[in-house]
């Protein structure tokens, strides 16, 4: 079970990654439930981010996956194009949440918002090596 | 008039199916008036996909339609893009979701949510075949 | 862990109950995360307890607590009174949610709505004591 | 101008009053926009009141008013009864968030649920007793 202790150390992991790129991000990290356990926006990020990357984090534990994969399977002609109105809206279907594994299982799930795609998914791999 | 004790006999057909594909399932089973009357989630399955199964039954009762077919007139440029913004979000445009008919009448529908589009399909099939 | 298995174990015995008192039920159980495992609706139930029976279970786990016991604490006056108003409308302050507790930790929630109060609160006691 | 640095200081003296009373708690702060900084749920606390902290943390600094305070003044037959249906359900209104001042202005808020609404707005007072 992820504890707030965990939560904190992936979370410092994310925003050190985020310094090292210069660019502030929103980081969520959600257990096995989908429920939050810690959010931080760091000086500077977006507003805009707060929701998705909670929700990030959320949709990588909904469906125990990248939201990069899933985006990929969610375009227009793919098999989940639509998911992103499920679930109240809180699907997000670009990268920046991974799920989080312990021991081939999934704990729980961090989500990152406040760069372009590759950055924020960059940064949430950095929390997720940090469990 | 569906049952519960219909819903329960489909779902335990869909659940058959599900194992023999070895994918874990959310089914659920809504009446004529698109009103949920039973719902499982198998162990494993995820849990973004509670609300897609309930609401991929409600969207083939709403139209009469399998949420395949829905989805194949709801990508872009087709006559039904966008119809997934409607009904408060519980329109979903990917496969899993088949009408129940009895008699020529839809009497129905049941959902399933937990693979991918033709799995999700499949196991729909295997529970609307034990109507 | 709450499996399939002992929510279908739950809601058999709150079934019954409901049949001993003659009043059909909505019958709904969640797991610690406070996600949906299964749901049924007895016929004849209420098609507006559906949602009510699921929040409830919710409820109950999102506070450990009964949601007749919330309920009193949420009356105008009581320290909980606006409650209902968070989660986004999913907080139920009346009877019928139980959580559920196994070796001292809740691992979950059962919710029952279709009768009174009263009634609803006597099915959920019936399921939960099935665990 | 509110900086995370600043919601980790309140956090820490909140979450050491929460360890003090034995009661794990939600906690949030927002910047004068009323937007999320940072959240953390301890080990142990409601999931439901996720949603709560960070909406009474909102709820406060979105009328500079204490949740208690505007939760006396929405009681029924009182001036503001019916304030906690706007906002899209984001205003709370029982103790647990207090608005932030520096220099006499208002620069965010801090929210707290988990516990009594008396543990609730102690455990808010030491966090923002920490600006």
């Amino acid at each position: 079970m992820l504890k707030l202790a965990d939560a904190r150390q992936l979370i410092a992991a994310a925003e050190a990654k985020a310094a090292e790129i210069g660019q502030p991000m929103n980081i969520a990290v959600v257990d096995a439930g989908g429920n939050l356990i810690a959010h931080v926006r760091m000086d500077g990020a977006w507003i805009g981010s707060i929701d998705i990357s909670i929700n990030k984090a959320f949709t990588s534990r909904a469906f125990d996956i990248t939201t990069r994969d899933l985006g990929s399977n969610s375009q227009p002609g793919q098999q989940f194009f639509g998911i992103h109105a499920s679930n109240g809206g809180r699907i997000m279907v670009f990268a920046g949440g991974i799920p989080l594994r312990q021991n081939g299982e999934v704990v729980g799930a961090i989500g990152v918002s406040g760069g372009s795609g590759e950055q924020d998914h960059a940064v949430a791999e950095a929390g997720a090596a940090a469990l």
